[in-house]
């Protein structure tokens, strides 16, 4: 059910969409917003900007957010995408326990103008060995001792 | 087929998840080669140190290499993870156009310790409206200005 609210903050996600095309970025923006409204974290597509491919608007958000909050936990929160996320993002999405999530653009239109999301979502679903991008496991003796120490560790900050 | 340099570079990415330990991060290493080996990234969890849920130490690496290079494509690296990566971190690692992955501990050693890797790949697998995150689409009326901009630009930076 969207409200005009969840409106008006879809055209935000899409005014940062807007800005990052006169930024030479690419045509993505996003805002976060709290359960009582305000906007907490906003982002563009910064890829080329910064040199960073892991830079999607939501992704700047997400950290934009979390900055502001000072907590690695978004919950209760809902984010407005100007295109339907990435696996990537989405990932991020469910890490940052966002709860609701508002898009405009699909994976199909994003395609279209040339963003293959529809691929990773495919590679994403399908078992290691049949991957495009080559996957290898290598075991070591002590390959869980990190694991191992996390599990044992008393102070540790669960997340 | 895993050579001793592979091994050499499974035991850099755990030397950096047994410090990521240390700094109370979560128990995950990384690391990123070019094609002739040479380390260009590293990184460690930094969730609960930065305050933020996108900094995997894929993710982390990743940016370390890329900021590197000066450059948001690593065609030809290999990336080095102490674990199995979540649909988040594979999702960049296809963005970033890495080429090849190692990795030791697998999503079901994550999952024994806490680390819910496997609910995200199942929730990605699903339909939109089957998903634990709920997500609703908003139609704009100019919801495709942006993207038909994008294509209509002469002097972008394709990515």
């Amino acid at each position: 059910m969207d409200t005009s609210i969840d409106k008006q903050n879809m055209k935000r996600a899409f005014d940062y969409a807007l800005l990052s095309l006169e930024r030479n970025g690419g045509p993505f923006g996003c805002v976060i917003c709290d359960s009582e409204n305000n906007i907490i974290g906003k982002g563009h597509n910064m890829v080329t900007i910064h040199n960073d491919p892991t830079q999607h608007a939501e992704i700047v958000a997400i950290r934009d957010a979390c900055h502001y909050n000072n907590n690695f936990d978004l919950s209760g929160c809902t984010l407005y995408t100007s295109c339907e996320p990435c696996p990537m993002c989405l990932g991020a999405i469910y890490w940052a326990k966002i709860n609701k999530i508002y898009y405009c653009n699909t994976r199909t239109d994003a395609k279209n103008i040339g963003f293959d999301d529809e691929f990773i979502y495919e590679e994403i679903k399908k078992p290691i060995e049949e991957r495009a991008v080559k996957m290898n496991k290598i075991d070591l003796e002590d390959g869980l001792v990190a694991f191992n120490l996390w599990s044992s560790k008393n102070d540790k900050i669960s997340y």
